[in-house]
């Protein structure tokens, strides 16, 4: 029943066990696709990786360090936004995502984005989020360039998808640049 | 940022740590009033007790337990609604609740009731829901009375405030005479 | 070693680890009596079902929160009493119980609460003691009304049974009320 | 409500969290008397180290790991015994012991061991009881020799008391031998 | 006992609880150099939260995800080097380091740098490893570059220090570049 | 990367996860060989077994409470050695070992055992150290009596071996004995 809403008909929602076949559904169809990317996918097999997934996710929020909250688009489960677990000594943290590839192109992760961006900052008081993206994975860096972040960096071979290393950009946003 | 709203201007969040310090406040001030009715007013000594409060309830709420959720009017913290530990076997759940003094009397808890009942009935797929009232505290029982819900009984002194022991009523609603 | 007597030949243990194979061999044997008004019956499958019973209620107990006991005639395991979570800020407690087909009719059930009743009202310092039972299920609900329980409601469609809600009869006894 | 029965008017009880500020008095009062030869006295200093013991000991029999039991003679509460952690793969046990000053001499310790022997052999299916006891700790050896173990060696300075070693006799008895 | 020699009379050894009263002095003693660059000095305010960070790094190690070691120079204990949580989807570790002010110039935590990255490589089988530095901690820096690691990117204003934002140098070195 | 030289080409170090398949592989290799004298060889089927025994051991270290170590013998692991978890109140600890049977005859378990008794009194300040042996176990004796420990007594069918009792030699060494 606790949602964020983004725009009519397209909200968040802190992801719990009820939603795992929901969830897991959507990873399972959209295999192919999620997986260039994104390096757990091949480590997700059953409904039951989701389960434990979304409890870790649970107990992080419990234990105030981050949350997993799922994107629903007129109803439909589309995907996944959250963030890592928060640096509260620095007061930075770092948003990840992911959406179904039929959800694309419709701005839902930025407005996503935008949303958890100024909870961090005004409901969090922190200072700094990040949004790292695999170097090519243009789609995703669309996000936080139309955001307004600045490009940090690039950690050579950061991130392991099928046996070959990527570079990893790191984007950042700093609270008083935030324009909402 | 997750909240559900009720009507413009009110609304309920997952109570979170960060919200502690505003919940002892409000407790401590109306002490006098909430004492009478509710067993656990006396043994919430410093915001310490209220942040174990707020950290078992998460831990219920990652268990899929139940919750507990704040009630904000206006901006302003006023009262805290949730259930108790779910009967999965029986799929029964308990609700309770408490508001401010000076927040009384516009309807707010009944709001917050008929979201969660509806929650409870959509979204976990619960068949019954129950309140229970201290007889006497014709505040908080005219609240399952408005929405429809039958007296089911009276639990002989179940209820201990300040060395008196006082009946419970009990309060029942099922998911097929559901109005909403 | 830890033992209750009841009567010569009738005792209550505390349900350990190795009491496992006896009692899940006995819910197996009457499984279709005991399905009837235990809701639980159809989801101990295994002796590893009955083991996590017995653990779980071990912990309750050594966390002060109330036990699990069997039941033993003439060295005979026939049945389960023991009591729910405790409410210690009201001071109740609930008692609930199954007893094999072959054992009914002896008075077992009835000796086996009133030893649990005078332990909680006189070691345990509780003031009420409930007794919850099916609506329909005479035999249950004879222990109560013997033992001078007050009917105090009926909790409409509280009680899930193989996919049909029954009522469930609320029965309390409180201290100053008790015979003994 | 759980006893093992020794005689009339002496039994065991297993100690439970509301046992803790009775336990707590009697070390206290026997402070002098007890620290002689038990290492753990000096670091009894509140009612909450007591309660800490008890709980550990509860988890212990919770994990089906052995258990430590109050003595009560005559409704009064003047000693404890119980088994350390159980060597389930060679099927050994140890059992521990202390007793108030004013109820040495009437055999109770003794009594309560024979109980514990039994059960270890009868109930547990264990094979072998060792009893430790501090050199020169008469009163103490006296129970393991005229329960028929037999003093199986000395273990040089194993037992720390007040900054001095001293030496500790090791007494055992096995299943076969045991007359009960 | 176990230890890693970086050179004669200098080595690294797994930080245990028994270490925390030596730790604890350093950094009390090296409090105003220490606390210029590293945001967790001010809240080390006792022994015991030593004592908490030795027994959550000893819980890190148990669970296979890095470690905190102490550097002995000549039997002093003179600083810690340690291992952030792993990232063992995509090989990937950070590593972080203090040492007392009297120890600098030595190239104490250069070589304690080089056991741990080669350690990393060989026996963890990773793939990369940074180094983050505040900009401005020079000292900090010749580390990394010492050591050949190139410099991937400045993360802005992602260390906070005394109430004011400092921009982080990240380092990184992958595994075929490591000359040892 | 943490190790206890014993002489070139010999050490010990503490045994991690990623240690498992070479420890499992060297038990089920010479099971014959090593199940005749340690009751824990038949329990151990899979790598997960070892497993579980290292992961045990880690926390035990982590608690300040002894740890396993395997033994590298020219960079083969050939067996493991470690300490029972410590008595701190009597400053007390029992070394256990077994050694693969190609490994025998080279001292390789008592310079192992010298290294950890030095450990024990100089570096964790204990006072004695046991050694237990299956009576009629020569291998494992010698190791005690090389070291110049002392016989302190049998403890009588103490160790179950394939369904037979065997008699346990108990070894001790005080810390004013130890010539190192």
């Amino acid at each position: 029943m606790f949602r964020c809403q983004l725009r009519p008909g397209l909200d968040l929602r802190l992801l719990e066990e009820r939603h795992a076949a929901e969830v897991f559904a959507l990873v399972d169809r959209d295999r192919d696709y999620l997986r260039e990317w994104l390096p757990w996918v091949d480590a997700t097999h059953t409904e039951d990786d989701t389960l434990s997934f979304i409890r870790s996710s649970l107990e992080r929020f419990g234990s105030n360090n981050g949350f997993a909250a799922g994107i629903w688009n007129q109803g439909q489960f589309c995907g996944v936004i959250g963030t890592h677990k928060i640096d509260w000594l620095n007061r930075r943290v770092e948003i990840g995502y992911w959406l179904s590839r039929e959800s694309q192109g419709q701005g839902i992760v930025t407005e996503a984005c935008r949303a958890i961006i100024t909870h961090a900052f005004e409901e969090l008081d922190l200072h700094l989020v990040d949004i790292h993206c695999g170097a090519g994975n243009e789609k995703s860096a669309a996000v936080p360039k139309r955001l307004g972040f600045k490009l940090e960096g690039t950690l050579g071979e950061a991130l392991l998808l099928h046996g070959v290393y990527h570079d990893l950009l790191v984007f950042g946003m700093v609270r008083p640049e935030w324009k909402g």
